[in-house]
C-alpha cells in the first residue's frame, strides 16, 4: 500500500499569513492529530458559523467524529462542509514589547465534506478508533458497543486530504532596539499533564489495582520533530 | 454600576443535547474565559466554515480578539457573525463500556457580530487586556505598543451576551449491568501545566533572575465552583 500524499494546497488552504510557519506535510498533520484530544469542528447553520469541541479518531487518512444520533450539530454537519481545527498549545512567548508577544503551538486545519458513516463495520472501526485515540489499549478493557448503542451513535467521516498545519517554536523575536531593554524575554512551556487516575465511586475495591498507568497518558511519544521555527 | 445579566438564551443558543450540563450563568462563563488561553473562532467565508485558534482578552462583558491587520480571517470576521468557542479539558472519563466513555470539560460558546475597534483608546485597552489575559502583570514589564504597531493590529470586539456554557464533571456513568463487570472505571484528570521559563537566546545574563515566577501561570485560581454534575 502506498502512503497517502501530503495534503492538498488549494485556494482555500493556501497560507496567507506567515506562510513560513505552514506546511502540508502529512506526517506532521498526523502527529498533531494523534497527540491532541479535541477538535473544534466548524459548520454553517442558516448561514451562520457554529463551532463545537469534539473528540475524534484517525484511521489512516480518515478522521472520524462521533456523537449521539440526536445531536443537532452532527445532523447539521452531515454531508456538509466542515472545518476541523486541532490546536496544541506548547508555550507562551514573552517578548520585550507587548506587540511581539506570541504563542508556540502546533495546529491543523482540515476542510472537506463530512459524510455520515452507514456501514456497521466501518462504524465499529470508527468508534474503536476514537476510544483508542483517547486511551491506547482501552478497547480491550471495555465492553464493546452493542448494536443498539451503535445505532444511537452518529459517526461522520472526513478524509484528511485538504488542509494544512502551522507550527511556531522557539524564542521571542523582538525589534533590535528592544533587545537591549531591561525586560525579560523567553518562553514559558505549557504541557497537558495527566494526574493520578481517580477510581469511580462505584468501583469494586478489588479492581482498584487495575487503574491505568500514567505512561498511557503521555502523548509526547506521538510527536515528530518539527523543524519550522519562525 | 450594575453587573451585566446572565447570557441570553435564544433559539440558536438553546441547549438541545444534555441540557442539564448547560448554563447561562455569567460568572461561570467569565471564569472559563479567564482560565483558558485560546479560543477557536468560527466564521463563514463564501458560505463555508472556517475555524482558527486565537488568543483573546476580556474587559467586563466584552471579548477582544486581535491579529495582524493583513490577516484575511480578521478581515472576513469583521462586522460578521462569529462563533467563539473556548474549551478547557479537565479529564478523561473511562467507563466500563466503550459507549459511555466521555470527557470532563468546561466550554463556552459565544455568538454575535464581531466589530472592528477603531477608537485608538479602546484598541489600546484591548491589546493591554490580551497581554494581561495571557500573563497577569506582564503589561508593566514590556514596552507598550507604539502607534504604528497599533495600526498594524486589527482588534475585534464581541459583546459577551448571547451564548452558553457547558460543564461535565465527576464519575463515569455506566449501565447497571456493566457496573458489576471486571473493568476499571474512573477519571484521569488533565491539567495544563507551565514548565520552568526558558530565557531567550539573546537575553542579557544579568536579566536571568527576572524570569517570571511559576505561580503567575497557575490559572486554577480563576476557577469558580461548578456544581453541575451529569
Amino acid at each position: 500500500m502506498t502512503a497517502p500524499p501530503d495534503l492538498r494546497e488549494t485556494d482555500r488552504t493556501r497560507l496567507r499569513r506567515l506562510a513560513a510557519r505552514g506546511t502540508f506535510d502529512r506526517s506532521l498533520v498526523e502527529a498533531v492529530l494523534d497527540e491532541a484530544y479535541l477538535a473544534h469542528v466548524g459548520f454553517v447553520v442558516d448561514g451562520e458559523p457554529r463551532v463545537l469541541p469534539m473528540t475524534y479518531g484517525r484511521v489512516d487518512d480518515v478522521l472520524y467524529l462521533h456523537g449521539a444520533a440526536g445531536n443537532a450539530m452532527l445532523k447539521a454537519a452531515s454531508g456538509v462542509e466542515v472545518c476541523v481545527t486541532v490546536t496544541i498549545l506548547d508555550g507562551l512567548v514573552l517578548a520585550r514589547s507587548a506587540f511581539h508577544h506570541s504563542m508556540n503551538y502546533r495546529s491543523v486545519v482540515l476542510l472537506g465534506r463530512a459524510e455520515k458513516v452507514l456501514d456497521p463495520e466501518e462504524k465499529t472501526r470508527a468508534v474503536d478508533a476514537i476510544v483508542e485515540h483517547v486511551v491506547p489499549g482501552r478497547g480491550a478493557e471495555t465492553r464493546p458497543s452493542s448494536p443498539s448503542e451503535l445505532r444511537a451513535t452518529t459517526v461522520l467521516r472526513l478524509r484528511i486530504e485538504e488542509g494544512s498545519a502551522k507550527v511556531r517554536t522557539g524564542d521571542a523575536i523582538d525589534e533590535p532596539d528592544d533587545v537591549e531593554s531591561a525586560h525579560w524575554a523567553g518562553v514559558v512551556p505549557l504541557r497537558l499533564v495527566a494526574g493520578a487516575p481517580i477510581a469511580n465511586g462505584d468501583l469494586a475495591p478489588e479492581l482498584a489495582d487495575r487503574s491505568p498507568r500514567a505512561e498511557r497518558f503521555d502523548r509526547t511519544a506521538r510527536r515528530r520533530d518539527t523543524t519550522t521555527t519562525t
